[in-house]
């Protein structure tokens, strides 16, 4: 069966890039630099689902896009989570975090969801990330 | 340097047995069957941090404690997560979920600290894990 991403990240989120194994998605949230990786394999679930010979794979996509966020953005913390408690389909969030941000020291998930997001700070995240994640 | 746990780790948790790579850890909440893995190498903090030549193992162990968590417990999804904003020690939670548990659908840590923790129910579970990932 062919890969399909959710309609719930996709809805709440906006596509990067493509790595060799997961979709690489930015969250719509101006409060955290907030990325999703989605393992482009059908019928996945929890993260022990991973087929054993993409976990190395999986392993360097998070290092790949934790680096970024450091590089990027200076974050001081990052968060790495698989969930899925409302989302199914297997994903896995990297989250760069700061001392000063809106949930710390709790995680992202505790400080509600975003309001008025200001779509111009996504943007450019999403342009700086694309820049810094893609050859 | 010699590894060393926690000691926010070590006054949480009860030891629950010792992996290749992780010290094997359960959370004494009586709500969730929360499991923490710890690799036992000093100097740790973010996931991206371990080395990568370590990654596969870390993915076996949290998938032997997800098994375990599914077949002892009946979990229904199983939460996997390196946050570590309040221990600056790299660990990963592995945490059994159910529909009905305190939290659900939202993370464990939506749902403040366990009170009044009723110890005969982690020590239950401890018996019951200690069975399901020694051999």
């Amino acid at each position: 069966m062919s890969f399909e991403l959710h309609q719930k990240l996709d809805a709440d989120c906006e596509k990067l890039c493509d790595f060799d194994l997961c979709t690489v998605l930015l969250m719509r949230d101006d409060r955290f630099p907030w990325v999703i990786l989605v393992p482009r394999i059908e019928g996945l679930r929890d993260y022990h689902d991973l087929p054993r010979d993409s976990a190395s794979t999986l392993f360097d996509e998070i290092a790949r896009v934790s680096t970024a966020l450091v590089d990027t953005f200076g974050a001081e913390k990052i968060n790495v989570a698989a969930l899925g408690n409302q989302v199914p389909q297997l994903h896995v969030h990297v989250i760069g975090r700061f001392t000063d941000d809106a949930a710390w020291p709790g995680p992202v998930w505790n400080a509600g969801i975003a309001e008025n997001v200001d779509s111009s700070v996504v943007e450019k995240r999403a342009v700086l990330l694309r820049g810094a994640l893609t050859p």
